[in-house]
């Protein structure tokens, strides 16, 4: 089946282990494509450029944004973040699904400017006390850090309400099937659906 | 994953191979409850009450009609066709999500009744070209019958306007697996999910 290809944006709080289902994700067979995020901040060990991020300098992250050169960005504790135009305009024109990888204030842009051709998913702890738990199991971190983190958490929780639909990571490779199901089922919609004998 | 149980509808034009691709997706893992017509026409041979229809005298079925036991209904020849409302709701009640073979006629009269809680497929030929082609090797009809029905399929195409999701039927396999991910997908609509972290 031929569709009209479109954006997929996962956002999750947190602690939920969005990376890791992301990452498994991409060992299931589809035709997406991975849109890596730019970034101003330094490169640390074991990050490769072009996979984790695209590390930029800040005067370059500047300039992007001032030709408009992308999607969406942000400045987080200092430092740039955000996502690139061209690479994710020349996946769709190849007839690529994209998958993105943002928080709440990210999937806001992004609505803006793909409307109908974005679709929200968003990445749930099986509860709040696993959630607390994966926190906690983390790294030995002083109390206060710890309490600091719960409250985020529980604080980023209640963004699911702005998303289409909701995934619960009880496992890692049913939480990637789920995904993978709604970007199944989206390019069956019957706005995305290109089909000749019947003219839209 | 939790969720509140909702109703697929699944039409198609004569000749796409609708019957042979829901007996297929009984098949498959789910928890599907698959809805049993009534009629007032004879029993064909090979056709067994319950299973392909629930067969019922006219005068029952409009003792139905009056008691608003129907959940849609039609007369189609002279005979009635239509949906006992009683053991769809028990279904929903224990949790099943519900799948009819309905043609649009039907399919309007459920959205009046379910509103959000309804789901609509419509199952395409590969093209309208192996639609004829099907038509015409199911029997040796004379040449003015293949005719209406080439006209019936063309026009029933049609109604593929009105539904939510389009899946091709290019193999039986295929398609009742698209069906099975637009379900599992419909599952995890936020309004659907049942997550007791977050209140709805």
């Amino acid at each position: 089946m031929k569709h009209k290809p479109f954006v997929i944006v996962v956002s999750a709080p947190s602690g939920t282990g969005k990376t890791t289902v992301l990452n498994y994700l991409k060992t299931l067979d589809n035709n997406l494509f991975y849109s890596v995020s730019a970034t101003s901040r330094a490169k640390r060990p074991g990050e490769v450029d072009g996979r984790d991020y695209i590390f930029v300098s800040r005067q370059k992250f500047e300039r992007w944004i001032e030709q408009g050169e992308l999607l969406e960005w942000a400045e987080v504790y200092g430092e740039y973040y955000g996502t690139p135009r061209k690479p994710v305009r020349d996946a769709l024109s190849r007839g690529m699904d994209i998958i993105m990888d943002l928080d709440v204030q990210g999937k806001r842009s992004l609505e803006r400017e793909f409307k109908d051709d974005l679709v929200s998913i968003f990445l749930l702890p099986p509860d709040l006390a696993v959630l607390k738990q994966r926190l906690i199991s983390r790294g030995a971190e002083d109390e206060e850090k710890l309490k600091l983190r719960l409250a985020l958490a529980e604080s980023e929780l209640r963004w699911a309400y702005e998303y289409e639909y909701w995934v619960i990571n009880d496992d890692v490779e049913k939480a990637a099937n789920r995904i993978l199901s709604i970007i199944n089922a989206e390019r069956m919609r019957q706005k995305r659906v290109i089909y000749k004998d019947l003219k839209k």
